[in-house]
This record gives C-alpha cells, sequence and structure tokens, in this order.
C-alpha cells in the first residue's frame, strides 16, 4: 500500500502532532506516522514549561529559546482549547524551588544569582516565606526562590487535544513504524513502514525523538547525535477528601540530587526525574522510584499519604550540546527532533518554525544555533550506525 | 436464575478454592461463587508458608496448626501439581532471617530463643554465616537465624492451578458477589447473588476472606471479629541476564521494621509488607512503597537494580486472636475465614477440615481452638453491623 502527501510527519509525540496540525491548518496535506506507543517521551513526562528552572550557565542560547518557547505557549495552548473545547491544564503559579540543606541552598543560590544575571525573574524567599506560599512543605526547607515564569501543562492532555486538533484540521494518521526513509538522486522521496506501507510525499518531518535515529536512510551521524537518556517519574493521586498538597510545581534539591513535584488541578502530582545513561532500557527500577519518593517525601512529608497510581520510564531525545536538533538537513528532509528535557516548551515554536520551513520561510532568529547542519553533514542515503 | 447444588462456596480465593476442589473429589456437587477480583488476599500475598518465623510468644494453639499445615501443604502441593500438571513454585530451602542493627538483633534473638524452646528448628547464624547463604546481603547484617522448617509457594501459581484442579473435579463456578444467606426455621437453605441468581443448597460454605463480614444473614457479630487488615507488598524482577539474587526467602528487620523477601524460580522478587489498620481502603501509597524499598534496599543493596514490575494492596481477614475462624456455625453453615497472615500456608489443612465437617467427621485436633463458637452465638438470620 501507498499513502501520498504533500508531507509525511514521523513520531505522533507532542513535537510530531503539534506541526502536523500547524502545517495541515496551514493548508497542507499532511500524514502522520505514529507508533502510537503509550511510554513515549511526551506521555511519561511532567509537563514543566521551565525555562528558568532549566537554564544553566553557558547554555544561552537554548535559554532565548526556551524563553520565546515560553512566551508562545499560552497563545498555542488557547487556540487549540479553543479549537478542541477540551482543557489541557496549563498552570501559571510559577515554580517554587527549594534546597533541602545548606549545600543545597548555596548550591541554589548560585544558580539563582546566575538566573537573575541574565534577566530572569528569579526571588529568592526565606524558609519561612516559603512555608507561607507552600505549608505542607517540611520546616527543614533552608530557603529558595520563586520562578514566576516556569509554568506546566498536563502533558497527556496537552497530547490528547492536539491529536484531536490534528484530525479535525485533516491530518491523516497512519498507526505503525517507520523504518527507513527513501530518496532518488539527492532528494527524499518518502518512507517505508515496518508492515510494508510506503509513503510517497514532497517533505519528510523526522520527530520521532531519540527513534528518529534508528531510521535508515538518513543523513550520517544522527545515532551519534541523538541519545535516549532515560527518565523515571511517578504519578501519585490525592486520597478521597484530602485536599491539594501543593499549589506551585516545586523543584528541590535534597542532599545534592533534584526532585521535582507538578501538581495538577484534578488531583495528580507527578514527581520526576532520573537522568539515567543506560541505552535504550525503559525499566522502572526499585532504586530509582526508592530515590524519587525519599527526595520527594525529604521536603513534602504528607505525600506518604498519596495514592502512588503509576510509576512509568522514558526515553527523551538527548543531543551532544542539549539542544534540539531542528530544521532542513536536505532537499525534502526535515529534522524536529533532539528536544531532550524541553519537549513539550518547545512544542508550540517547534510547530512554528517547522511551518516557516515547509513553506520556504524563515523562522525565529532563536532557531539559529539549533539548525542539523552544526552535527550532521548533508546528503544520503547513508545507514545509522549500529545501536 | 436458581443453582442448585450440595453445597455452595463463598469466595475463590486459596481457601474457596481448595475446598471447592477436595470437595467435589470427595463426591459432592459443589458450586463456588467466585467474585474473581484480581486484588483479592489470595492474589496479593508472597506465598509464606512460615509456622516458625509467624509464632510468636502466646500463640502455641495457632502454632500447632500451622505446624500441621506445614507439614500437609507438601503432600497436598504434589496431588495438585499432578493433577493438573501445573508447577506451583514449591520452595523448600528453608528461611532466614536477619537483623539489620543491635536493636533488631536483640530482639530477634528472643524470638529466636523462644522458637527453639518449643520445639522449632531455628538455627542461629552469625553474619558471616548468613553472606555465605545469601552472598548479596549487606555486610552490616548484625546476625539471625535459619529457620528451616518455613518454605514459599507462587501464591498466583497456586490459586491458578486450584482453580484448574476444581473445575476438573466437576465444581461449577458462578461468577458474582453473596449479598446474603438464605435460612428457613434455623435451617440455611441456599445464599443469593447482587445480580439477583439465588442458590440452593444443602449447606453453605463462608470463605470470603475478609468480605465473609459483609454477607447478610449469618450470625451475628461476625463483623466485629473478622476485619480488614491492608497489605501493600512489591513484585520485583530481575532484569534480563541478571542472576538470582537471593536463594532463601529473607526476613529482615531493619531499625524496628519486619520486612521479607521471597524470591520465586522465575526470577519474581516479593517484598512485603504492611499492617495497616485503615478499614477496607486498598490503595498504593508513596510511603508504604517508599518504606518497603527502603527496608528492603537496607539488606540487599543490589535490589535498587530490579525492576519494580508491580505495586499491589490486599485485605486480609483478621480476627480477634489472630487465628482462623473455622467449622460449623448452625445448621447448613460452614465458616472458614479470618486466616489473617496464614491463608496459603492453612489452605490445604482447611480444604481437609471443611471435607470432614461436610462429611459430619471430626477434623484434625488443632482445629479444636478455632471453631466459630468462641466468638458467634449460634442462630441466625442476623443483619451484620453497618461497617
Amino acid at each position: 500500500m501507498t499513502v501520498t502527501a504533500d508531507v509525511a510527519i514521523v513520531g505522533g509525540g507532542v513535537i510530531g502532532t503539534a506541526i502536523a496540525w500547524r502545517a495541515a491548518a496551514a493548508g497542507l496535506d499532511v500524514v502522520l506516522v505514529d507508533p502510537q506507543r503509550d511510554d513515549g517521551a511526551s506521555l511519561v513526562a511532567a509537563g514543566m514549561l521551565a525555562p528558568v528552572s532549566e537554564s544553566i550557565f553557558g547554555e544561552e542560547a537554548l535559554l532565548r529559546l526556551n524563553l520565546l518557547a515560553a512566551r508562545r505557549f499560552p497563545t498555542f495552548a488557547a487556540e487549540l482549547e479553543e479549537h478542541t473545547g477540551q482543557h489541557i491544564g496549563l498552570r501559571q503559579e510559577g515554580t517554587l524551588a527549594v534546597a533541602y540543606d545548606p549545600g543545597d541552598h548555596a548550591a541554589l543560590l548560585r544558580l539563582t544569582e546566575f538566573r537573575r544575571s541574565v534577566g530572569l525573574d528569579a526571588a529568592e524567599l526565606d524558609s519561612r516565606a516559603i512555608r507561607q506560599l507552600e505549608p505542607f512543605l517540611t520546616p527543614d526547607v533552608r530557603g529558595g526562590a520563586l520562578f514566576a515564569g516556569d509554568w506546566s501543562v498536563d502533558n497527556r492532555r496537552y497530547l490528547a487535544a492536539l491529536r484531536q486538533a490534528a484530525q479535525a484540521a485533516g491530518v491523516r494518521t497512519v498507526p505503525g513504524q517507520v523504518t527507513r526513509v527513501t530518496s532518488t538522486g539527492g532528494q527524499l522521496t518518502g518512507a517505508e513502514l515496518a508492515d510494508g506501507t510506503a509513503i510517497s510525499c514532497g517533505t519528510v518531518v523526522v520527530a520521532a525523538g531519540w527513534g528518529s535515529a534508528g531510521i535508515a536512510g538518513l543523513p550520517g551521524r544522527l545515532a551519534d547525535v541523538v541519545r535516549p537518556v532515560k527518565g523515571q517519574l511517578l504519578r501519585l493521586r490525592l486520597p478521597a477528601a484530602m485536599p491539594p498538597v501543593l499549589s506551585h510545581s516545586v523543584r528541590a534539591v535534597v542532599r545534592g540530587t533534584d526532585v521535582y513535584l507538578v501538581p495538577r488541578a484534578d488531583g495528580e502530582l507527578v514527581v520526576g526525574a532520573t537522568q539515567e545513561e543506560r541505552g535504550p532500557d525503559r525499566t522502572v527500577t526499585a532504586g530509582a522510584v526508592h530515590d524519587l519518593l525519599r527526595d520527594a517525601l525529604s521536603v513534602l512529608p504528607v505525600l506518604s499519604e498519596l495514592v502512588l497510581a503509576e510509576t512509568c520510564a522514558g526515553l527523551r531525545p538527548g543531543t551532544l550540546d542539549n539542544g534540539p536538533l531542528a530544521g532542513p538537513a536536505g532537499a525534502g528532509l526535515l529534522l524536529a527532533t533532539g528536544h531532550y528535557r524541553n519537549g513539550i516548551l518547545l512544542s508550540a515554536v517547534t510547530a512554528d518554525a517547522a511551518v516557516a520551513w515547509l513553506a520556504g520561510q524563515p523562522p525565529a532568529a532563536e532557531w539559529a544555533p539549533f539548525t542539523p547542519d552544526r552535527f550532521l553533514a548533508p546528503g544520503w542515503p547513508t545507514e545509522p550506525r549500529p545501536a
């Protein structure tokens, strides 16, 4: 069977689905190839929109892109909610960063100072002020900061709404796994699925997260550039009749380790996340669940009464410089992968940029440092490296 | 719809199903009413057969019953395996009790001394001998004991095999929930299900665990005598290519708290269990999972690498004296509930006793202290107390 389209998008996470929606809304005939797995990075994520608390020394270009993304997200979300009638749980209370012991506090103060030095909204708070904002946090918390510009969204509701919007805009979804892209004379012409389905199209958009590295026929070195970074998370729920225990997202440094707690209006509380370099391993381990619970309980003792509803593990698409890999990578090929820890945040501006690229127009200037040519020489077909 | 039978058994856990199998094998026409829930105490259990390490001061009658049960279990299991062709994972390596800190060690030594004083096989071991038996245990373990008479079985395989044997012996299973038993003139005549099905029979055997207390029409005070004692457990799995980390069941006392680790031949490792007086609450809580992992990791650090495959919670049927409630409780009524922490262990001898009672014969003498009349005045119908 052969499917034809203007654009074939590979990957049904928030990046691929957001691009599909916006490209179809811009008038293109779009096919979305979606493996429909329930442990994709978009579904495992916590949904933080955190340009400020993800910013670290030396990643100023990524910070500028993330800030663009945060400015864009609310209008994109509002349009999505209007198109679909769904609520996606955008919360703009800000994020509270807290430190557990004196060493944690010193480290957090240094980061807060850096964030202020680059113009970010980062208000230092003492222990008393923190507990006024979040009374259930332990009195042991040494101090912290409020990052008003860091928000969150319910990533699962968000992806579900994107899928609905894409379908309503005319996107055709093909369930399955792309195994290779096809080309003729230096021009990419389509893709092949594991079940034998062929797709014939003018442009292939590769937005398959870490899985992008396993697609044959792409420019060489992609498997050297995009790697899986395992993250384990917990989804907790308030038991019946318990009022919310947090109103802000909380990022805690506990004895040198980072843990975050992201509350939802529906009573869910997401606790994450590990950062593990273990290749494509997706198992939930006893040690990770213990450590996440231990650190979360250290700052929020009442968490012991919450229901542990789900443990999950996903693979973020990490890159050599922690920035995404987005833009044209040869005739008929657009890459949109490598979003690492910022995939939910970057999804809206990645869709904007992809629509621009598909129309032959330049995207926002913040994308310039993140084009594929910083790592990849153009030209194919080539085979990916064996894993 | 009305179903008729010689005997109607209420409850599809190991107690009810073992009775059903043996009663049908003895020639009775048996109906088994099974709510078929996946969180029944028989499925949540770890499968320990632990007369020795469950024995405590003051429960000598229960110890005698548990020892009878342990002697009986292997022949019962062998017959079950022969009838069904299933392996149920009986392991007879013995159980290693270990103590984490000096206070734990003192407590364990006192219990070991008691167990020896009543004639049980309880060999004290020092830290070095323990690690020769189980090299992955932490060198911090202070000492312990080997209880050669404490074994384990894969409780889920065991229940599955019992169901198969019962069916092969002619037991008819009716899915559903018994809401009341019915009687005429002081003689019990049957039962009614939530879906309206009526059962007409000569004897009703109530083996519904804690749920027995919610059945209307039973002798008064049952709801005062049988209560739910919540237990939370974890099921871990060895990751691919990891060899077994334990060969014995291990019961550890860690800073005053008991935790057990029960290995299976197929790579499963069960970690349990909490003892919570919370009424009929079956939620898995963050605090319990944390505490179980913390204590298990304290004695077996390599456990951090194991896959956390499942978290579960069940309700044991506890009684006022921790012993079962088994035997005739009026014309046409047999009780077989209240097995608390020893349901798997006691299932075989409960089936033996039930078959004897159904035939009007006396069971083993060890049952004498556990008849219903120690708590319940005969006579019905009465209503259970509101929960």
